[in-house]
């Protein structure tokens, strides 16, 4: 096994996220489903824009996130993801290094600009997101760097990933560096309606590949086409090594094997914007994993993590999660 | 007199802020004044992206936030100013619009990009702001719609316009077809360093073609180069119709020939971000002033609007004002 240069590297949609708040009947009228990810083409995403309020924008994509919570909790991350040299590029890249993460993809020069999503935050703080991929189809197989999978404890993949059709490639190419060079893969099933669109094939890779399962109970229910989060616990446990599964305000369960963890949320002041919620959850899941902590503190870690992300707008960390970490815990990170 | 189309009408750098939380140390180690703004170049603003931790892009600019701000109050407000074609031009022009303000302004198509502010947030809450001006610079007397101005109640000029060189022309332009229709014309001093960089033709602007000006206690200060704020306020009361001076907690203070008011700053629960209070103070007070209310209403409608504003990070509204200022005041709007 080669030396352990980063702690986890994530593989994703490079997005910047364009958030506004809204209400509920913009998301009737314009046909959206509440908490889901659509993806939408250049036309649709001028549309919605169109119809927007006044937004922010801050760099997102769910894998990225994660790993922004990584460098944050003080871990080694990296990133792997693919931008276009345009300004929100710039904005993608400068944020993610800014925060501590290694990113080295080389940006398009030509081709779609760099993928944004539409985030409608509705009062209860729910996020309904409309991703124009842009960039993204733009990543292959060529931009996996096996030195840096290699070199990783963990390589974290979204489900997201599938959608681009050469990503996939870049996918499978860095979970195949990854097992070859004795790593784990850790993988999020990202969406229900992403579940949908490539059951068969996320089953497969559940069930033979994947190392580290993190899904929330709509995406793990999808998965195996139940109807009880239970049901659903019963078949994932047959399969993953580790499986961290979410369940919004009702906390997480931690399943591997015969041991199993019922994790408490971790109370927030005032949830603002859920956005980011499981990637942060991941994160501090993955940061205690890498770090020797048992599965019941990943479990609590990625809880903590979950909790400072959505007290404020934007799917990343604003205040350093490792002193978060040290002084809600009480662990040692 | 033509009809009145606009309550007021802003001219002004048009600027995507990019927001950062810092140390201290930060300012230190670049020479930076803490609550200031200064100027820089391309090669200036790149270092201290650079050096910046992650960041959140929300579309600035001075008068652009104030007149955002009329038009959350419910007033009608049009904006002049210039961006240039490109992803963050697309930003500022979404985001003024979605407000629900008039903005037609061409954008360039050649020369500087869209013009940036890196505004770096100290733990007080303060901000100080590195502006790259980019396509600022080619506003030109050209983009000044006389019958924009000429339908226009109000034409509210930031100071900071007298930086980039022919939009000081623009600014003239303006100024004159607004008295030339019997409007008034408002004025804000914008930063003590504008003042010293602008002294005399400030000076010259107060005491003959200004109606209402707006300043805080350091540029009214910096103005009449007097040490202390009552000294300023026997001056400017020989020239200007109406000032409205900012104390930030402590409030401000209007003054109109024989007629002073001394108000109250809004209490604040949580002091995020003062970027834009002095922006919102005016947008509270020209909708108060554009709609025949007194001139403590005004002052007082200009504090509420700065609260919401600096209870958040970025300088544009995030609540209704409309509905802030019904719940808060009881006045109607």
């Amino acid at each position: 096994m080669n030396s352990t240069k980063y702690d986890v590297v994530g593989i994703g949609n490079a997005i910047v996220d364009v958030i506004a708040q809204t209400d509920y009947e913009f998301l009737t009228k314009h046909d959206l489903t509440k908490g889901s990810m659509a993806l939408v083409d250049e036309a649709q995403a001028q549309l919605i824009y169109n119809a927007m309020g006044p937004a922010m924008e801050i760099s997102g994509g769910s894998a990225a996130n994660t790993i922004a919570g990584i460098a944050s909790l003080g871990g080694c991350g990296a990133y792997i993801g693919k931008v276009k040299a345009d300004q929100l590029g710039d904005v993608f890249r400068h944020d993610i290094r800014a925060g501590g993460v290694a990113f080295d993809t080389a940006p398009a020069t030509e081709g779609p600009q760099t993928a944004r999503s539409f985030i409608l935050v509705t009062p209860d703080a729910q996020r309904t997101m409309n991703t124009y991929l842009g960039a993204c189809v733009n990543l292959t197989p060529e931009d996996v760097d096996p030195e840096v999978i290699a070199g990783s404890s963990v390589t974290y993949l979204e489900g997201y990933l599938w959608d681009p059709p050469l990503a996939k490639e870049a996918f499978r190419k860095a979970m195949n560096i990854a097992h070859d060079s004795g790593r784990k893969v850790a993988l999020t099933l990202s969406d229900s309606f992403c579940v949908d669109r490539f059951r068969d094939e996320f089953l497969d890779l559940a069930e033979n590949a994947v190392d580290i399962l993190f899904a929330n109970d709509d995406e793990i229910c999808s998965l195996y086409q139940v109807e009880t989060f239970d049901e659903a616990l019963q078949h994932v446990r047959q399969h993953c090594e580790i499986a961290a599964l979410t369940r919004s305000e009702h906390g997480s369960v931690v399943i591997s094997g015969e041991e199993v963890h019922i994790i408490e949320a971790q109370p927030v002041e005032r949830l603002e914007d859920a956005t980011g919620a499981g990637d942060l959850y991941a994160a501090g899941f993955l940061h205690g994993h890498t770090h020797g902590q048992d599965l019941a503190t990943c479990g609590r870690w990625g809880s903590i993590a979950a909790s400072e992300v959505i007290s404020h707008i934007g799917a990343r960390p604003q205040t350093p999660l490792r002193e978060l970490i040290a002084s809600t815990s009480g662990g040692a990170v």
